[in-house]
């Protein structure tokens, strides 16, 4: 394996998870900090997984992306709500053969980067997992992993670049040929679940397939993201389409083994804290108005979680 | 003026004012009461209003409708999450000659109560008014109070009878000639302002007219509601219909008079009382999807509303 310098901006849950498989594989990762710095440069790094527990007695960690400086990878971890400070956390660590990986909820965060940087070197990374941060330096994984990458110009040796970096990791990476086809599969899940789960009280998603209306308006909701994300593959000119009824069916299939699970924005949610309401709800919205989809359900539900959302940090 | 027996069936804030206001012009009023009993046997019933401060000290109560007796009119003001207690409740006060006014927040009522007693004897009354609960014996009206009054077989008649039972008291009465076009007016407020307003996390009115998605939410809520009801009006033979774009900006005008309102159903949800989602949003979806009228926004409302309602009192 090829040993690579990593830095993880944003260590949060899924930030430090990540690095820490990488770092467990024997690549060089710098994490930046904030929150548990403190933490971590006494305790260490602890992650608890089904996967295999980590941890990390000295991790490297700074406190400014300057003092990492230039690196083969970025893994952008950042939550969406903190997308207008990206740019300058990253550039510190970006030359000219750095690649970044926007692992990152939301719709088009990777359209920002390729005009902040160079649309080649852009990646973006969908992660299905469960990881909640514990007390400072502690990260618990619950259950699931998988990463899904592609290349923001969908360049097959770009992509096996990138496998290459996970190759010996823990962690389950597939590749995507089409990321735009991705993140709106993504969607598919992320729309109707995290977005119902929040409106209808902060609730888990089995209550919402157990709820023969709230069952359905998550249905309704994903052929409107199906319908807006065949009209906006369609008119980025690529040749893949989202097979409607299979993935609904997928959607709902996948969710009944998840039991009572709690998406990342429910939690943000119950917890007071800022949800990522733009980055997946508000970004698909102005996309599907922008190309004259009629998204009823999507219009309502984004109206009433953006007024959930006022006044949240 | 012909003085009345009136029995006035749930005694809350509605029941309790609109009952005051009778007694205090001199009908022979007498209130169901259940949580104040006590309370009003000591200290009377007491109302603050702009239109006149009422106090009784000595108001007839009752602990049931058998005390009560037949009256010439009932006025039911229960909330209508207690629809199904109302026929036992109202039955000892009803002979013959009894006229029952519905004053009751909901749509499909009316059909309830013409089943249970006799169509020709149930009117609707639509209070448009902001009254609250205070300690037990105390009620507090806070502005507005106009009666809307329609007959269930729009009968002119007897809408001329139910004037007269109003014609010395301080409040302002005016009759329908469509009772079933008043009701779908009224939701054309309800289903977006209460609606809204609890699903948004609980806010005032002010706070969707200043957003501009919630506003938007609104006036297309608004529209579903105008189709939904101009179609069931023409489904009873009606000959009247709703005329959607100045019933929608009148309902906007009034409502940016109203300030920071509390709708009922939005102080219900953040006290954590049960609240009236079935008739108010409920029947009416019911009643669209019977018609076939496409009424995506009021479906997802209504799933949520649902949702943040189970388990409540």
């Amino acid at each position: 394996m090829e040993k690579k310098t990593v830095a993880v901006i944003g260590s949060g849950a899924v930030g430090s998870y990540y690095g820490a498989r990488l770092a467990e594989a024997g690549h060089d990762v710098h994490f930046l900090m904030r929150r548990d710095y403190h933490a971590v440069s006494i305790s260490g790094l602890n992650i608890t997984s089904p996967d295999g527990d980590i941890r990390l007695s000295h991790p490297k960690i700074a406190r400014s992306s300057n003092e990492i400086g230039p690196v083969d990878w970025v893994i952008c971890a950042l939550k969406a709500t903190s997308l207008l400070e990206a740019k300058n956390l990253l550039a510190p660590c970006v030359t000219e053969h750095t690649r970044i990986l926007v692992l990152m909820n939301g719709f088009g965060l990777e359209d920002r980067f390729a005009a902040w940087f160079e649309a080649a070197k852009i990646f973006g990374g969908l992660a299905f997992t469960c990881i909640n941060r514990g007390r400072p330096g502690y990260v618990h994984h619950l259950g699931y992993g998988r990463v899904t990458i592609g290349h923001y110009l969908n360049d097959r040796n770009e992509l096996a670049n990138a496998l290459s970096l996970w190759k010996e990791t823990r962690v389950d990476v597939v590749t995507a040929p089409s990321l735009l086809k991705a993140r709106w599969e993504k969607l598919c899940w992320n729309i109707p679940f995290s977005g119902l789960c929040v409106a209808a009280g902060g609730i888990t998603t089995d209550k919402i397939l157990a709820d023969a209306d709230l069952r359905n308006s998550a249905r309704i909701l994903m052929e409107e993201v199906v319908r807006a994300g065949n009209a906006d593959l369609r008119s980025h000119g690529e040749n893949v389409s989202i097979d409607g009824p299979t993935m609904i069916e997928n959607m709902f299939k996948m969710t009944s083994t998840m039991g009572d699970y709690r998406p990342s924005t429910m939690i943000d949610f119950v917890e007071g804290r800022a949800m990522e309401i733009e980055a997946i709800f508000g970004e698909p919205l102005k996309r599907a108005r922008t190309l004259k989809i009629d998204v009823p359900y999507l219009s309502l539900l984004t109206a009433i979680l953006r007024s959930l959302n006022r006044e949240r940090k």
